[in-house]
């Protein structure tokens, strides 16, 4: 068999053999299924936060699991809204449910750290209760060996990155749904699955400081897209992926590394501060 | 008995006619049991939503219900954490729960708009969830005559007062626990709450830029806050008071009355677009 | 800051000094968001259960916790029907799930005793239950130091008051629902809040020892009291208060600070052979 | 096959007859399988709901379903405590589970009423939940044609019935565990399974107020009855029977034949005044 | 009273006496009410699985529990469909809630195995399901003491016992509702519930592959039945009856004796290689 | 974009215009992440169901969503064990959410049929319930246009193919685990991800007619394959896949198709009476 990065291409006993170095460190891709406009594919987010999961894995020896394919509903303010078809979603209880699992599934069978790098933003406060009970149920507590991490990828954007992708200013993450970041990282990494002949310029959305609930179809534009991916390029795709795994792969080294000395009490890299 | 804008104040055939006007709106504050640090009570949250909500009912005719006194586990990076004693916390499904009976219960009665006046950052998505489910469960899509809301208070929080309240900038709202925001706003609505003599300042808690769980205890300052609240004071938070409720009133009216020509598809403030 | 025996009013610092002791005992009133008649308020419940909590409190040295504001449905038989506007209930999962969440949170940061105070006849097993479950998930045992103790107040009304509060006999605990014991007691504690002149005299209701879903609305009067409260006033409300309060008090400091030299075995006081 | 009022014996197309009638009541005892001392089986209620039900269907033309056999926790204060072995039970959310299942399944099927017998004290309110909760999944409202009741047969026995059975004054129904009335109708239903030879006299427990958990051991008697069988007779049993069965047949009869002319307003029979 | 098997018919002193060998084998039927065409009453799984547990219990001096009389949802490829009145069963949640808590309960009593003796095809998973969760909520891990066994009656046919009950080949297990199998078995065991003028001969149901939902009524023939009851004898039945009560005590005895000297890792008979 | 008949991999308009056919159906493979010995990887259940559902989907003109890549927990009878470390598996609960989520999803976005394909023995009958339950939400009911199928492939393999894979007998799909089927289409599908050098031979595992739990870890053969894949080969896949694939496009075309005259109440083929 080859080598890989990716847990479903080992078999258990190359596996167990990874376990037993006690060091062992799994990453689990959280995306979604959902629509992102008329340019990029349903599954982007799974796409992306797997490619991140890969690239973070090559640098720190770590395994990526099976991503979680399915996300939390799509909020109108960061996603369009849950009512535009293509977006197929988990609610609340379920994805709490899988996070749940998967943390006690990986740390009964001895992982030593598990990282959940989620790419859907509406997905990460359940993610975090599914990690919260899982720890509950398997009783492990400040000062234990194993730990669980969570985080999006998107918090390991850099100023200096955001300044190059964004030269007229950043619109904000929430509206970033098929917009410039998205577009670039799906240009570099994934080009044949985007189509940018499809791309509808147009102003960001401008939508309301709450959440209505039902939604008011309306509010989201046609496109589905909260902001313009016009501007997007490969190259700020590139810029944006290589500096993201860089980061994100040695805060997770210096914090996970440190274990051996116990956890560390200041945080791993001076960005924490931007 | 005397007029009030609380819900728990009213006898059940004085709230009948309110019902009865087909407008009715009922508010819901939404707060937790919190550790604020040496000088906030444990109150702090739930304590500022209902007084923005009672502000906002004022100027709306509105009526506000008995807060959502506990709220969802504190996070290390936004709370400091759930493990420190006086927290007292929900689980997701439970205040998944609450929020699904309470719009079940309110829309049943003919409450014609339900909205949730959060003020503890952890709270939202268990609110939203819940909100979806009951909306679900009671069959009401776009288009319907009754709806619920969900904001945060500083949300409403302009770039112009920002500016006023930290003018060395301002640190972000995930640290602003028991910070100049919420401390400014006690001094000015409950001064007899605070206890200034006990502040400690100190430099803002630089947190990494994923969650851990379990967590690091030591990652947390020892007062419990993640930025200092030195600073604060009376007139600040009459500042911030003034103007949120004068927002977040004027963006409801505009929003919920708009619901008589059919629903606004332009956002309700201009403020929307900051 | 005052002294309160509200644990919302307090700092963590100062409660955690609270549980230093060991000893601390935290009461949870718990109540509902209920029609109590065209007299009472919708808060009544949680009033009620509010001010014994207190009262017991200050003769304990014990803290008082925000009350559950909101109780499981109202019953036909008891509380005139979950159909009646006002009533705003929640259902058994989530009042189970919102008293074992309360426990799970108070015994893991080290509170003694828990002592729900129930003023919402239909509450009780609900939060028997939830109780029951935190236990289990704490695994405390019988023989363990803390413990948590549930009670409806209206259980510790000696036979001496009842024939001094019904001179014309007793009419049952089921159908005192807005009735002479609640108005009494509001008398006395909460006036303001009162509207005798809106009070309904009429003979009690008279309903099946069945219940029925979906309930027939015609058996509830129209008032939806089930018994009259006329011969209410402040002065039996006094009487009312004071006795449960010192009876109350009495019982729970016998019960609790028995757990010195073991749990008792024989009943904290005669009263109970009632 | 032989004629039978129970549902288990039945053949379908023998039910479905009766279904087609459209006034088919299905009669479901619940129980539990609980410590009832020295003298008494395990299966005690159980076995006395389901006779009650039998002689109820009798007289009505009703069918019995197979009884829910396991019940709701025992608790100190009505049945000794759950910790005792013998005593075996569903948590809250189960016994909620069931009784929803079945009315929903029963309803579904054309079943015109489905009326819970309940013989163990414990489990009232959660097969309150489970009804009501099936009744919001179907949609049955009020004035539907489909109802569902719930009752405890000892609210059914009569004052006059009371007196004769407990000469000396009735202990309550919270302590009546394998007390006087269970044993008197063993006696009269089962007396083979009734051990008088093995009944432990002595005086009623008496127990606090409140409920306590973990509970103290202690407090519950050896036997595990709270009051003394003691004075029990199969005359006083039969008794009992034919008059409960009688009361709660022509109750039943009543409200659930004053159907055809829409439900009605005045209760059944006039000893509910009592 | 009476010697008996039935733990209903012990009271608690007696069961304890049991308990205290720290031998005790509870076995707990499990069936379903659920149409068996015109010839078979409603209860034809939980009366079998009654009965064979009875037997079993018999040879091994073990106790037989009450059974769980409703099962999960019948299935069109394996019981005709939950659509088809007389079907009254229990969604997923609830059967696996039910297995669970008689687990922990038996458990927590201290009875060493536990033995599901299952009736009904479409139980199996979720008891399975059950009994995995309470032994993680109990921490019961490989190596304990106390187990859990769970089987299908029909699992213990022989090959041999099979050619003599379908002379002409077997038509597989999944299509054996209302058939020769579970006939004859009503002939020897109850023939008084059986109605072998009513049924009615056929060919077997030809299904598809797949499961479809909503189900297409048609597909389930007329009478219920999958499968013809024709040639159905009391002799096959007792030979059915016989064999599987010897070799399911017989695999049972070797299985949980060996306990003594540790677990077996060679499995009970060579029976089980068939 | 390329073409692709993974959902995946289509934007939300492109999606569109498929759900406009009225038309659509939706292919879920189903699988898990479970140790497959020492020759095949862990992934293999999920990557089997999805090359199934590729070839099937390319036939009908179906689109292929997103597998479940994590399935329920591993029995000892049919995957060796859920003990065993790579394993890693969700409970009832959440795969029964999982599968309720996705159908809601799918048939609220107006696809016609949805159809679940099975590759992991145990997930059967959660994904069973999980339809039937989301069935239940909608209000979809027998004669409905939308339908929802479930199937595992390897009831799609016919006699003749599997007289040729198995020429010495086949020994049942339950240890068909790591087995010849599985490794022979691994081998035609993925070599590179087959260790055939790793492969052990040796005879079936013999396992109990029961479960047992917790289970005896040493009745599960070490490598954790239940049959020997010895024999296995590249062409006995590729019979394998082609023949499933012809016969399962086959059935689901005939049964799918005879929608537009209603459905059919003969099986789509001939093979079912196999």
């Amino acid at each position: 068999m080859d080598k890989s990065v990716f847990l479903e291409d080992l078999d258990a006993f190359a596996y167990r053999e990874v376990l037993s170095s006690g060091e062992s460190i799994v990453l689990i891709p959280v995306g979604s299924l959902e629509q992102h406009g008329p340019h990029l594919p349903l599954g982007t987010d799974t796409l992306l936060s797997s490619r991140f999961a890969e690239g973070v894995a090559n640098r720190l020896g770590a395994l990526v699991a099976e991503p979680i394919a399915y996300g939390y509903k799509s909020q109108q303010k960061s996603g369009g809204g849950n009512h535009l078809s293509g977006t197929t979603s988990l609610d609340g209880a379920t994805l709490i449910g899988v996070a749940r699992n998967l943390v006690k599934s990986f740390l009964n069978q001895g992982v030593r750290h598990v990282v959940f790098v989620n790419g859907h933003f509406e997905n990460y406060q359940f993610l975090y209760e599914g990690i919260d009970l899982a720890l509950e149920d398997l009783g492990v507590k400040p000062g234990a060996e194993q730990s669980v991490l969570l985080l999006s990828y998107w918090d390991f954007v850099s100023q200096d990155t955001l300044a190059k992708v964004y030269p007229d200013g950043f619109p904000g993450w929430e509206i970033e749904h098929g917009g410039v970041l998205e577009t670039s990282l799906m240009l570099h990494l994934e080009p044949a699955r985007v189509g940018m002949d499809r791309l509808v310029d147009g102003p960001a959305a401008v939508l309301p400081r709450f959440d209505r609930l039902p939604v008011v179809p309306e509010r989201t534009p046609a496109t589905g897209c909260l902001s313009s991916a016009a501007g997007s390029s490969a190259a700020k795709g590139e810029l944006l992926y290589r500096q993201v795994v860089e980061d994100l792969a040695m805060d997770l080294a210096r914090e996970l590394n440190s274990e051996r000395n116990g956890p560390a009490t200041a945080p791993p890299s001076a960005d924490y501060a931007q």
